[in-house]
């Protein structure tokens, strides 16, 4: 199996000017190309340190894909340093200088000597042309290894890798096993929860590998397995998402790409049912989560931002002597929050969230982090209490998500 | 000059499935200390792969900085592998017991064996106590080297390099030469038009050095400076900054860290006005953003998510009659919402939001992007029209960024 490493160049990453979202780019395709990527490093434009870098990748992978140093300043020097590391010459190349020409006429500018160095690149490589820059990319064999160059602003590299080096990886790599990843999403429980409940399976697994993510919004497993063809390995990674999901039972909410909002969008739009909001810690995270959705007027009414408690009173006619009496974080008033959304927005369900958010608004009894909700349905309404943790924004993250589980539970079970 | 390397442990990175974040965070605390840093690299959880990592950084590097792989299960390695690599032994650390017991405590969760796990770090080292979560960190000094470890979670990461790690290198490694930058942050014009209008002076500027960042929300001029004290940066960073705010006039709302919600929350609590919000294309967002500022109920009342017609027409009483005529995404719809919301949240000032988010929606006159605003305070009301560009979450973004940034202009005129 052939060993993948990323080396993404350039000194403004390693200044903290940008982040490197090219990596994360070329790490999701060799994934699906079934390709093991073991190292990824970011380099500044310094010569030494790219020279040690490029020899190191050398040493320990087989295929080396380098981003940036493309361009046409003077701390541009990839292709130079590459040549160099590998004993090349660089050479120019005429369908480069084509190219160049073409694009500075585009955009009406003239031929600079900086941008001619853009058309010289070590001899004997396949040389990629930029149709959206002046930037060339490379792919070259030598010695059994595979070094290929792609220019650094993002939108040019993902072109020229989905159009050239994808399909230049299947030809020279045709899978002889398929490798296939499924990512299970759970939601409401921790990451030493999920890690306990599920260990004994793991451990009796010889054909999967697991890995258990947090994330501030869910845990996630990731199921990763191999078969030679697409068919097993799918039925392989069902079978251990099956057993996974049973163990987990409820928690899991999802898989993949999907979404918490999605999720629940879905199952309102196949029993036609419509909900409304009231929420004050949230502030409208729940509706604003919502609504990410495309299509969610089918099932979304809207709501109440019932910060000030007088908006409570008025739009929601949450009682003011329940209020008095039970104080605005109080099961009492989630209850009747969310019976308010659910009749002033004519939908089926309301749900309602009201908590302290903090880092203010604590007393002796409810601390921050204390948030209620509930949910009505016209018939009947249940009710959730949690203490969560975290900072501010985590908080509220938290309580949107747990009441849309609330929910999701609510409409999985009816 | 030391020599600075950050090694970000995890699979998920290589996998793909996270973009690293923390390294350009870390990156750009060690540009603001003077240190320099030369590699950022990624590694998997496998102990190896880990190993091998970082013989290479103590060979070429003096500070290392490592994120991710604390957690409680099977494969974070982290600690085990330093102590390898340093030929130290683990040992227990009770203050770190305390904290996860505390924690742990704090959720209503008691001690699992894997928890255990992470308060066993090698010997000798300075630990430093997560308040946030329950994997410590730690900074070890051996051999000339400096090795430091902190989560992979980015709050907790972020929190704790602050607190422990600036301090402690800034007494280690006092700057001789100090470097500084500040950023103005713009909004309502683009990265083109920013770049226009700046030009000659930037150009004129021989002790500072320019960026120009465009993000999906704003566009962000960086200034960096330098000179032997921290006061003569300062006032040589503010010179610039007022010439720049000169050129770039109302388009410049905050500087740094500052958001456009606290730069408005904090003229609404200087102004003691209050404001009520009206939202239909954002669904909650604007809400959503104002109160992520602790401390906002003393000036945001709430508000209505009017996603559907009837809510509009019940909660704040738009009538019918104008809703057919104009349509709901209209400049009388918006008007009548925001002067709905006021009203109805005992507001000072409502302000309201309708469009098409897309991708759905459109039709022959009104496009996709096409946003209607309203600001009312009782005698008048102020609309805003825009056509807005992007996917349907970029959209939304944008709408609630103009609201909010209408509602600064109106508050800094007033």
């Amino acid at each position: 199996m052939i060993k993948a490493e990323i080396i993404s160049i350039g000194s403004e990453i390693l200044r903290g000017q940008i982040t490197d979202t090219n990596a994360n780019f070329i790490a999701k395709k060799l994934v699906e190309l079934g390709i093991d990527l073991e190292h990824i490093s970011a380099v500044s434009d310094n010569p030494e340190s790219l020279l040690s870098t490029l020899k190191l990748a050398l040493q320990r992978s087989d295929l080396i894909i380098t981003t940036g140093g493309l361009g046409p300043t003077e701390d541009d020097i990839t292709y130079q340093t590459i040549a160099q590391t590998l004993n090349l010459k660089l050479k120019k190349y005429p369908e480069a200088e084509k190219n160049l020409k073409r694009i500075l006429k585009k955009i009406n500018k003239t031929i600079s000597p900086s941008n001619l160095k853009q058309i010289y690149l070590p001899e004997g490589v396949k040389i990629i042309i930029n149709q959206h820059g002046t930037a060339p990319a490379m792919i070259l064999e030598k010695d059994n290894k595979i070094v290929c160059s792609f220019p650094g602003v993002p939108h040019e590299m993902k072109n020229l890798i989905e159009e050239n080096l994808i399909p230049y990886l299947k030809e020279k790599f045709p899978p002889s096993i398929i490798k296939k990843s499924k990512i299970l999403k759970i939601t409401g429980l921790g990451e030493s929860s999920v890690n306990e409940l599920i260990r004994d399976y793991i451990n009796k697994q010889t054909n999967f590998s697991f890995g258990i993510y947090a994330n501030p919004e869910d845990i996630q497993v990731q199921v990763t397995t191999q078969a030679p063809t697409e068919k097993e390995v799918e039925k392989l990674l069902q079978s251990s998402v099956n057993q996974l999901t049973k163990i987990l039972d409820n928690y899991v909410y999802g898989s993949n790409e999907e979404t918490i909002e999605e999720v629940v969008g879905n199952l309102l739009k196949t029993k036609k049912l419509k909900i409304a909001v009231a929420e004050s810690c949230t502030g409208g995270m729940m509706g604003e989560m919502i609504t990410r959705i495309p299509g969610s007027s089918e099932y979304f009414q809207g709501g109440v931002i019932s910060y000030n408690v007088r908006v409570k009173e008025n739009l929601l006619k949450v009682p003011s002597e329940v209020i008095k009496k039970y104080g605005e974080v109080s099961r009492q008033v989630a209850k009747l929050m969310a019976e308010g959304a659910q009749r002033c927005c004519h939908s089926d369900i309301g749900i309602s969230i009201t908590g302290i958010a903090g880092p203010g608004g604590a007393t002796k009894k409810k601390k921050v982090g204390l948030v209620y909700m509930a949910l009505a349905d016209g018939k009947k309404t249940i009710n959730q209490k949690h203490q969560l943790f975290g900072n501010r924004q985590l908080i509220r993250l938290r309580s949107a998500r747990r009441a849309l589980n609330m929910l999701r539970i609510y409409l999985t079970e009816k």
